[in-house]
């Protein structure tokens, strides 16, 4: 059964020419790919959802996370970084268990199908389980085991088994919508052999590398004086650096580090909330990595450090960390920002074939926002409902999450997820952890 | 008929010690103020609204809007201020209307009751249609008819006359929740004259006076170039400044204008969210203000340098701009954000004794908060409540909210406003306004 997406109010297609269609009506596969769009009735036998007082955009694409770390929501803000890790989070993870993160996950795949994001890509442990999460709640994702290198030759060997056990576990799902990445932790707490293995098994499996790098000062100041080195340099040098790398968050390079990832076609993950949150310094050089090309994509990071999913926040902090930044309100426009959470983010983590814009052929990755919400009134016009978006919509102004012509959210109801269960396993497994 | 809020999962009293109830009940007197505490029921009479999973905290202050520019919003993003300002708002705002500012008012008053804003400060035009439209909607608000010297000495006077018009016509209204302050736009759109009446005027009448100081870099260094002083300095000469100025923005501030704000008794609305978009450059000295003792409320600003209402966003936007801003994440912590948004804001606005905390005695402005919703789980304790609140919180996660003891909204669904007829009145100003 196909489904027909009948009079939505506007489509916000982010193609080619980032048209945006009026009162136009979507047609999808049984397959889950987008089959016909702007006609006027679908096939008799597709399943109807009445879109009118609808605006209809492509599914988010969250390109950097740690969904597991919902349980960790709130348990400590407003620390010093080291001080948050080591005090706080470090030895709460030690005791993390599969069922934990299982829950947890479910927990943030609730927040993201509540708040409109379809796909995301994740970095932590126990990811077997995430991935169970994940399937059960239909969205799409890039799962990735997080290498930390022991001291030893063995623990880091056992770091690379991880990895490639997840491998075989993701293919072995057969979910079109599930897969696997490399996941060195960063620069500086895996070692150049392990990057190295990494650079060549994403080679091999065909797969992206998804990685810290340069989030902090601090973090960059102790590279180069334990390295003399910047770590940008250092990746380079050693050949690590290339288009299967995506790099979250990149925000201390400087012009000429920013060139080299255009050359070398590396991916960004742009975390605005978390670097501003964790107060790291500085703002992410943007318009130098559109310059130069980079593909630039957003992420909330992890909920620990945001402390929230949506994706609609992390879309206006974005537009105004940068617009404060330089001084200058014309800075990453709000149709640019909208670019960066659909296709660009897509363009980032190597699906723009796929998903990120709404267009014939591709997956039917949509949601619906409810154009009825205080905050999303007046309508002036096309530039007006990507203004809203962006600047004015929280994702709680989403009705319907759609993941490849599935439903999982209709009118605000989960179909796949049960908000009762999840609750429960999240509670049990936040009492086991704290006590 | 008095209220009983019954068992709420968290009670948020923002009290002088910041006390949190766990598992509490709160009841209401008929004539609004809070008769009850701690309780476990209610009188016979009372209308009882079960809480459990709610967190119930003090209905959130909006220091500084201009709420008829809902009809702006999302209209004109993306602009350096002035060609913002001078190519196509101040066009529009010649041709407002009463009407349309009555129904931009009402729509602005529906967005802050779904998102839990019980009490603003507003300044613009046509501003007896704003208090009927805030009568009708039954929130508390403090009006001003923003001032704005035109060259000749007439146009002054009548400027003054608009002004007490607007007292004469508040007070005839009789609300209890209505108030009204002075509003001289700003030191560079209004002249020593006006300035110094507007101060006569705030003494004999009792009432503040709410006006922009030292919103952009630009504004302040016209003002130097103009008047060979600084704004502050030059209201400070003047007389002008004291504890009845309620200073929205005050972005560019000296520490020493700082500590003359302290000593003064000046209050200020800070407007982070619309300072960052306008990017007038750098960032208010809230640690500073802080230190001195200055009383600093929360602002969203008009909805056309926003875009949105929703004070939870701003809270958010006000933590991480201040760490970001020192490099430092224990800056502007969860709990000192949420004080700006209830208790402090209550204080920069002369209303502590009123609102701004859950005590008995106090008027019953009151928002209940679903935990139920994925962004906030799970539950730590008492501190993960703020933090939630703060960092992860949206304005529609509110389910109900209630002013002087009035239910305005119950269950998301508005006991007093008609949005079917906002809309329509939305709809037929903007299309009145813009063709």
């Amino acid at each position: 059964m196909g489904l027909f997406l009948k009079g939505c109010d506007w489509v916000i297609t982010q193609n080619h020419d980032r048209e945006v269609l009026r009162n136009s009506s979507i047609s999808i596969d049984d397959n889950g790919t987008i089959r016909d769009m702007g006609i006027t009735q679908g096939s008799r036998s597709d399943e109807v959802i009445d879109c009118r007082g609808k605006v209809l955009i492509p599914g988010l694409i969250n390109t950097h996370t740690h969904l597991s770390m919902t349980l960790f929501r709130g348990y400590a803000d407003d620390l010093e970084l080291q001080q948050w890790l080591e005090k706080k989070i470090w030895p709460l993870e030690k005791r993390l268990t599969g069922e934990m993160c299982y829950y947890g996950a479910l927990l943030g795949a609730m927040e993201m199908t509540r708040t409109g994001t379809t796909c995301f890509v994740d970095m932590y442990f126990h990811m077997a389980d995430v991935a169970r999460a994940t399937g059960e709640a239909g969205l799409r994702s890039i799962l990735s085991y997080g290498m930390i290198d022991p001291p030893t030759q063995e623990g880091k060997e056992r770091e690379r088994m991880s990895s490639l056990k997840l491998l075989q576990h993701i293919r072995a799902m057969k979910s079109p919508r599930i897969s696997f990445a490399l996941g060195p932790h960063s620069p500086y707490t895996c070692s150049e052999e392990t990057l190295l293995w990494c650079r060549k098994q994403a080679d091999k499996e065909n797969v992206l590398v998804n990685i810290h790098i340069a989030e902090t000062r601090g973090e960059q100041a102790k590279f180069e004086r334990d390295k003399k080195s910047r770590e940008i340099n250092y990746l380079d040098k050693i050949g690590f650096l290339s288009d299967r790398v995506l790099a979250a968050h990149s925000v201390w390079l400087t012009k000429s580090e920013v060139k080299l990832y255009g050359k070398l076609g590396v991916r960004v993950a742009h975390c605005p909330v978390s670097n501003m949150k964790l107060a790291g310094g500085s703002v992410a050089p943007l318009p130098e990595m559109w310059e130069e090309g980079v593909p630039v994509g957003l992420g909330t990071d992890g909920p620990a450090s945001n402390n929230s999913l949506d994706m609609f926040d992390t879309m206006k902090f974005c537009a105004l960390a940068h617009k404060s930044h330089r001084w200058d309100p014309t800075v990453a426009s709000a149709q640019r920002v909208l670019d960066m959470a659909t296709i660009d983010g897509a363009r980032a983590i190597g699906k723009e074939k796929e998903i990120g814009s709404i267009e014939k052929g591709k997956q039917a990755d949509l949601v619906l926002l409810d154009l009825k919400e205080p905050n999303m009134m007046p309508l002036h016009g096309k530039e007006t409902v990507v203004s809203d978006l962006v600047y004015s919509a929280s994702g709680y102004n989403v009705s319907t999450t759609i993941v490849d012509g599935k439903v999982l959210m209709k009118d605000r109801k989960y179909l796949r997820l049960d908000p009762a269960k999840i609750e429960e396993g999240v509670s049990a497994s936040v009492r086991r952890l704290m006590f």
